[in-house]
């Protein structure tokens, strides 16, 4: 099964995409990016319109969109939600079943424990995938970890 | 100029047309809605669909939409979010130029009062579109004070 992970952002979404069913899972990984000196709504379209072209390629089954974070600063939260909420619109358009994780649920889901840090994460999507190196930028990689925290069993970060 | 406002809510979105070089400038008003029963992702394609279709309809030349209040309850807010970020999407994609604007611009360009409440709105929204009632519900009539906040002078409240 192909599963497309994405790590909502304006600027920039992460994008990471596997396939369940090959030995070699990995296929894909990168972001979708938008230049701050639009307007949002056009940076809205252009991610929706690079999201459709994504999908198109990758033919995705089922896509893990991580929920927006909210912390400190409300202002890029609502930006994320909205980019977020173009990412499902386009999803649906193309048919694709979408589930909605916290980023603490693919942690856990990923490594067992919901606090893991950032190069814990890494680590297993580097085990996982029989990468070379931790995928670049971190979005792409936090992508990857969302599409496979839908595939199969956590690895243990102790064992 | 034919001007549509959006009050953007997953479960019902407020719309309200005008028309500024008509004597009576009030065209439509109403809601977008959508049962909770489905998921967020369908939720969300139906709001962009019934906006594409409103605004074949309306074909507005400009477009007002309330940024999102973030009060105590964030899950809502998110959702409110995500919901603006597909509206702006629909406009953009129908080559409407969009203006964002908080509760308080509107309520401040409207009335010449930011902390306006919510009678005092209606009241203007009203007064200047010769209404014989209040539109209902209130997000049908939030809608429409955001189009006519981008059209006009402010009616003071003390007039």
């Amino acid at each position: 099964m192909v599963i497309l992970g994405l790590d909502p952002g304006l600027a920039r979404t992460g994008f990471g995409a596997i396939d369940t069913e090959r030995e070699e899972q990995y296929l894909r990984c990168g972001c979708l990016t938008t230049p701050p000196s639009l307007g949002t709504a056009e940076r809205l379209q252009i991610i929706g319109h690079d999201l459709a072209t994504l999908a198109a390629e990758i033919k995705p089954e089922l896509a893990v969109v991580e929920t927006v974070f909210f912390g400190n600063n409300s202002k890029t939260a609502m930006l994320t939600a909205e980019t977020r909420g173009v990412l499902l619109y386009i999803l649906r358009e193309h048919n694709i079943p979408v589930h909605s994780l916290t980023p603490l649920q693919i942690k856990s889901r990923l490594t067992g424990y919901g606090q893991a840090d950032k190069h814990q994460v890494q680590h297993v999507v580097v085990r996982r995938l029989n990468l070379s190196a931790p995928p670049q930028p971190d979005d792409a990689a936090d992508a990857l970890a969302a599409a496979l925290s839908w595939a199969g069993e956590p690895i243990s970060l102790r064992s």
